[in-house]
C-alpha cells in the first residue's frame, strides 16, 4: 500500500494485521536453567508432575502424634507417651505410630506412618529425655501439619505460558522439580530516529538540536519488553535514507521501530520509506487514539516496522498500544498488552471532545476519601508534555463516546511498567 | 545480646536499630551516563536548569500567527496573510512576524517573536505557493501552541532522590539536559541458607533432600532490590559452621542475609552464630508479624544480618518487611518500603485469632462488581505454602486488632515487584 494520506483505523485492526502479518521468531524457544530465568517469560505452561509437599509434613518442631490418643489428655489428666523415633528432614521417617507412640520431628520433616498431628515441642512436658513425654490438653487431627498436595496437586498448572518469571517464582518451580523451563526467544527490535533536529552526541546540542532522548526511552522500553534492542541511530529528513536506515534494521532485526516523521507536514517521508522497504510495505497509517492518531505500520517479510510519532506522549501511547501487540505476536505470544489492570474511581470529571478518537490519559492514584482513584494528568492536544508520562502510575484508554466521564465512575487503569500475573489457577 | 530465647519486637524496632545500627555504604555515589540509567535509583533531587521548552513551540505542522490579526476572518471575510519565513527545527527563528504576517512551521518549532498562535496547515488556503494564503476563521492566542515553560519550570524538581529510573525517565532527564546523574551505590549482599536438608545440586534432590530453591528467589530479590547478590551457600546444622560461613559473608559484602534455622527447635542455631560474628551482634529476634515472627536482626561493623525464616511465606514475609529496608539504608535511603501502593475493598471477611502479631496476608486483585477488589489467598499457619505468593499481586498487613476485617472495608494493597513513583512534585 503506497502512502495516500492518513486514515484513521481501529486499534483491533492493528491488532488484526499483526496476526495476520506477522511471523514469531519463537520457532526456537530457549531452555534456560532455574537460576538464569528471572524476568525471562515462559513459553510453556509448568505443571506440577508431583504432590507438593509430597507428604504431610510438619509447620513445627514439636512431636509427631496420633490425634485419637490424646483424645482424653487435659490438665486434670495428663497422659504419658512413649518417643518412638526421630523424624529427620534428611530423611523419610524409618518407623511407624503405634498407639501411645509420639515422635520428635522438626518443621518441614514428613509425618511418620500413623501420625496425623503435630503439637508444638514448648506445649509438651518432657517426662524423660528422648523416651517420654506427657500431654495435657487434646491435639486435633491436621493440627499443625501441611497434608500432601495442600499448595499444589500433581498434574495442576503453576505457572502459564506468558508468564513473566518472578523471583519468587524460582522457589516454586524448584519445589516441583522443574529445573529447566522454556523461555521465549527475545526478538531483536531495530529503533530508529528521524530528524534533521536530534542529536546522540551530547556536545552538539543546542538550543534547537536536541538529545535523541526519547530514542533512549524506547531502547529501554524495549529492553523491558523482554527484547533485544539495537539501536539505529538517526536518519535525516529524507526518504532514501530513512529507506536506507530501515533496511538496515530489517537485516540486523525482527522487528523495526521508527520514532517521528509520521505526520502530514512536508517533511513526513517515513510512511513512503516503510512503503518501499519490502513486500507486503506499509499496511496502515493512522490510529482511532489520542495522543498517537499518526501512528503507522508496515510488514516486510513477517517482520513488523511500527511508526511510532515523535512527540513524547504519542510515542509512548504508541509504543503501549501498538509495539506491545507486536514484540508479544514475535514472541509467540497473543498480541495482546499484559498489564496489570485495576478499576478504581475517577478523581474528578473529564469533558471529551466529541471527535471519533479514543482517547489515553496517563494518570496518578492519589488517595481520594478512603479509597485509591485515578487523577488524569494529561491533556489532549499536549502531546509533547513529557512530566505528565514521568508523573504517571499508568494510564487509561477511554472510548469515542460518551464525551464525558465522572467523578467517582470506575475507569479500568493500566499500571505502567507491571506485568499481568498468569500463575494463578483459573478458579482462583 | 547472646540469645537467650525470642523477644517478638515491632516492625518499628526494627526500623530504628536498622536506622541507628547500619551504615550507608552510599558514600561515593556512582555517576552514570544517561543510557545506562534504567532500573538504577536516583541519590539525588533532579532540578530542572532550563524552562522545558525553552520557547513556545507549535504543536503540528501548520503556519505562526499574530492571533489578533485573524480576528476578523470568517468565511464571509477571508484575509490574506503574507509568508515572512519559515521556521526550521534545527535553527531559532531569525525574523519577526509583522502585522498580517504569518510564517511556516512544523511541529516542535519555536514561534517566532510576534507569533502566539498556530494554524494548521491544512486549515489554511495556500494563494500563491511561499508567498500568501488565505484563513477564513480566527486563531485564537496559544492554539496550538506549548507556551515555554509549560512542561517543566526552571528550578522545579523534575525526579527527587530514591527515585527508581524508568525508561520513559530518560527522554525528559534529556530535555532538561542532565546526561550524567548521581545513582545510589549498589550494596552487595550475601545469602546463605542453612540446613543439612538442602542442597544446590539437581542431581542430589531425594524426596527428602530438597533443592534450595528459596535461596534463588532470595538471591534474585536482592538483585531486584538495586543490590549485587554474592551466593554463599549452605551451611550445615552446625553452630560453627553457620558462624564460619557468616564471617565469610561479612568480609565480601555489605550485608548478609540467612534463610532458615532461626526457630527454637534443637537445631536453630542462628541466632547464637550471628552474635559470635562480631560487635555488637544480635540486637533482635522475634518480631511481632506472622508469618516471619521468628526473623531476627544483627549487626557487625554497620552491616545488616537479616535473619530470614525457612518457610516460603515467611522467608518474603521478612524480606519485605526488614530485609527492604535494611537495604535501602545501605543504599543511603529512608528504611522504608517502596511499593506502590492502592486501597481497595477487601473481598471476604477475614477472622483472625486474636494474638498479639501483625498479621501479614498474600492477596491478589479481582474484580468484585464494578471494582477492584483486594481477595486474601494465603493462611495463617500454612507459611510452608509457595503457590499462594506466586498467585499474589500484593500483600496486606493488618494490625493485632481488631480481631475481623470485613469486605468491603479498604485495606492497603502494597503491589509486589512495583516501586512508588518519586517523580511528581509535592503539588500533585
Amino acid at each position: 500500500m503506497p502512502s495516500s494520506g492518513i486514515r484513521y483505523a481501529t486499534l483491533e485492526e492493528y491488532v488484526a494485521a499483526i496476526r495476520r502479518e506477522v511471523k514469531a521468531v519463537t520457532s526456537a524457544a530457549e531452555e534456560v536453567p532455574l537460576t538464569l530465568l528471572s524476568g525471562l517469560i515462559l513459553a510453556e505452561d509448568i505443571i506440577s508432575p508431583t504432590d507438593l509437599p509430597t507428604y504431610a509434613t510438619s509447620l513445627v518442631d514439636g512431636y509427631a502424634v496420633r490425634a485419637e490418643d490424646t483424645a482424653a489428655s487435659s490438665g486434670d489428666n495428663p497422659l504419658i507417651f512413649k518417643i518412638a523415633g526421630k523424624v529427620e528432614l534428611e530423611h523419610l521417617p524409618s518407623f511407624n505410630l503405634n498407639r501411645n507412640e509420639v515422635s520428635y520431628i522438626p518443621t518441614g520433616g514428613v509425618l511418620p506412618e500413623g501420625a496425623d498431628a503435630v503439637v508444638k515441642i514448648e506445649e509438651a512436658t518432657v517426662l524423660e529425655e528422648g523416651v517420654s513425654i506427657i500431654l495435657t490438653h487434646p491435639i486435633f487431627a491436621g493440627e499443625h501439619v501441611t497434608q500432601a498436595g495442600r499448595d499444589v496437586k500433581k498434574g495442576q498448572p503453576v505457572l502459564r505460558r506468558g508468564h513473566r518469571i518472578r523471583p519468587e517464582d524460582l522457589a516454586l518451580l524448584a519445589a516441583v522439580r522443574t529445573w529447566r523451563v522454556k523461555t521465549v526467544k527475545q526478538p531483536r527490535v531495530a529503533v530508529l530516529s528521524i530528524g534533521d533536529e536530534l542529536t546522540d552526541r551530547v556536545e552538539e546540542v543546542t538550543s534547537t538540536r536536541k538529545y535523541n532522548g526519547i530514542n533512549a526511552a524506547v531502547m529501554q522500553l524495549v529492553a523491558e519488553s523482554g527484547c533485544v534492542p539495537v539501536q539505529l541511530g538517526i536518519a535525516s529528513d529524507d526518504e532514501a535514507s530513512i529507506e536506507h536506515k530501515i533496511r538496515q534494521g530489517l537485516a540486523l532485526a525482527d522487528a523495526v521501530f521508527t520514532i517521528g516523521g509520521t505526520s502530514r507536514g512536508v517533511k513526513d517521508l517515513v510512511a513512503n520509506a516503510v512503503d518501499r522497504s519490502g513486500r507486503p510495505g506499509l499496511l496502515l497509517h493512522g490510529v482511532d487514539v489520542v495522543p498517537g492518531r499518526v501512528s503507522g505500520l508496515g510488514v516486510v517479510d513477517g517482520k513488523p516496522i511500527v511508526m511510532l510519532p515523535g512527540l513524547m506522549q504519542s510515542t509512548i501511547a504508541a509504543f503501549l498500544l501498538i509495539s506491545l501487540p507486536a514484540i508479544r505476536r514475535l514472541q509467540g505470544l497473543e498480541p495482546e498488552t499484559e498489564h496489570l489492570q485495576i478499576l478504581v474511581p475517577l478523581s474528578e470529571d473529564i469533558h471529551l471532545l466529541h471527535n471519533p478518537f479514543r482517547k489515553l490519559f496517563f494518570i496518578r492514584l492519589i488517595k481520594l476519601g478512603d479509597a485509591t482513584a485515578a487523577k488524569p494528568i494529561s491533556k489532549l492536544g499536549e502531546a509533547s508534555l513529557m512530566k505528565p508520562i514521568v508523573d504517571a502510575d499508568g494510564f487509561i484508554l477511554l472510548p469515542p463516546l460518551p464525551t464525558s466521564v465522572h467523578q467517582g465512575e470506575h475507569v479500568t487503569v493500566n499500571l505502567l511498567h507491571t506485568y499481568r500475573n498468569n500463575a494463578a489457577s483459573e478458579e482462583q
